[in-house]
């Protein structure tokens, strides 16, 4: 197996990373995003320090025309409650019906049967993007059952972990940027799918943009740890490193297999 | 109409802008905020921070209570959900009824018709103070329409922007603190529309109020920007030189036409 | 009165505090928490900081599933909206069935009656620990009516005030760290309450749970306040003190009588 996979594993460059970044902040991308309670604010700031512009309504009157505008759309299911149950579909469908990328972030499917169930249903709908972490991904697709018919169909699977792996019909990455710390901070994980759902939103090769997003996200939060003194000065270090990142960092940092 | 607008600009003194503060800072106010789910922390801090006292429920059962008993009522329509709606005619009616003022903050009415048309209902209700930009005002009163018969009545609006404007019968302002990277962290506008409603608390030339919050508020975001390294060191030393905020601070930075 | 109380007064060491803060990270209890929006993601990064592991959904058909298998459960009464009064019931439900420690934080109930009410019921369940400060507390217990039925069927009160004070039938504390700037901060009792309800998942005396936990989060922000500039910079300081926490800092601020 890893034979196959390392035939398949793209390479990619400091050069490809940041031209995706420059058009993040050319474009600032609008980035429509349905995500828990306790990752609103800090997913928004990460937006805004990467140079897109986040809209958070849930609302189920309001939500198809923020997502119909938008340039990507990113569901998050974790607090997953009523008001966002009936906001997520029509959000999704305005989202397509505007030829806008669709990403998931099944949170802590692993830890609730009804959340995995939904995320199932979700799925189906065949997002452009999901990411995840191991535990969710076998919750929801148990010993890889019907991963690969949502790949070749055209999905991206960005499953993160120490190595984070982005999974596509086009090819894989594996890339091993990050730091521990940055789990000691509430919701980096959604906020760094949120910076995918914005890199989605200007390169249609999803699995490249996935790459880059991501690669930026945990360079970013590397900065930020050789800078701060725990996790609490890790948060505005990381939003600082997002906002000046500059190809210098990423060609110094980046560790792309 | 610039010769109009310059008749009735007002004179604002950095000896005028502290002395409200400093009322602000004796009476600690307390503000009730029915604001976005991704405003509510940041909002809370610059409240505590400038002096005030928050509270922040939606639920239908308590608002009134709480906004009843409160010395300032805001509302901000930013992630408007039905909770939301609910409770907000009912926060109203209480903080009327106890003489307090109410002040509207209509966040992106311009991206949703829905919101636009519940904010014009609200502002028919003719509240104390109305803080929105300019493309939430053309939203609301397109070409202006029905602006004046508020301001005749007695609304105070804010317009923020580059320069900004405070609109009121009495007479205008024109104020030009601010810092770029405040529009790279979220909820500023939201946060700074609370300031706004603790200075109105404490004032009762509501024009006078919000020419004073909002340049309170700008100059601390000067100051940060100052001592920043980006959008995330800017928010806690945003809110330090809140706290902070002395006579020399505002003497030093105060831009008011 | 005060003869009574101090011949009941126990003593807290400096060792077991960090004994006990060593359990915690060794553990890394799951806290799931029902707490008020403007809460929940200071006391996720506070959870995470000490070395727990934060759950916050509130949605009907989940929460027990998370409750139940979560290590303790913490119940802030903050916000207290339709979704959160029909969680609370079924949390609580699922984390004695799995006989795991229950916390109540009764935020503002001397500030609304409904709240007040509602607060009452839940605490004839018998939590097993319960924080509030002295008006909260002279809301829920009239002259103190019924308090001790409560102590004497075992739950611990935690009155937080510039003494604090933890109360229980195997004895008392009183505690005295802490520092005015943290109340300039939105939810550092919540936060607190949520250090408390993961030291209750480490040692079945409650009491001293209680005070160990208060202790470390009070000398986090000791540690914050003599580092920062003003309530913003406190933030990121207290959670670095609280992650970075060591012997030699409990040896030197511990303040217990």
């Amino acid at each position: 197996m890893s034979l196959t996979v390392a035939a398949s594993t793209e390479l990619l460059s400091a050069g490809t990373v940041h031209e995706l970044l420059l058009r993040v902040r050319e474009k600032t991308p609008r980035v429509h995003t349905i995500t828990n309670a306790v990752a609103q604010n800090f997913t928004a700031n990460v937006l805004l320090a990467l140079g897109a512009v986040p809209s958070m309504t849930i609302a189920e009157e309001e939500v198809a025309g923020f997502a119909g505008s938008a340039d990507a759309l990113l569901i998050n299911l974790g607090t997953l409650d009523e008001t966002r149950r009936a906001a997520i579909p029509l959000a999704i469908e305005a989202a397509r019906a505007g030829g806008h990328p669709v990403s998931i972030d099944p949170v802590f499917v692993n830890r609730s049967p009804v959340r995995c169930a939904y995320a199932t249903e979700l799925l189906a709908c065949g997002p452009d993007l999901v990411r995840l972490n191991a535990a969710e991904m076998e919750a929801l697709f148990p010993g890889r059952a019907g991963v690969e018919e949502l790949i070749a169909a055209g999905t991206v699977f960005a499953v993160t972990g120490e190595e984070d792996k982005i999974e596509s019909r086009s090819g894989d990455f594996r890339l091993s940027n990050g730091h521990p710390l940055m789990a000691r901070v509430t919701a980096t994980g959604c906020a760094g799918g949120a910076v995918l759902a914005a890199f989605a939103s200007v390169e249609t090769d999803r699995a490249l943009a996935a790459a880059c997003g991501l690669s930026v996200f945990n360079i970013a939060g590397e900065i930020a740890a050789a800078r701060a003194c725990g996790p609490g000065t890790l948060v505005p270090e990381l939003l600082d490193a997002l906002y000046a990142m500059s190809l210098t960092d990423i060609e110094a940092r980046l560790k792309a297999a």
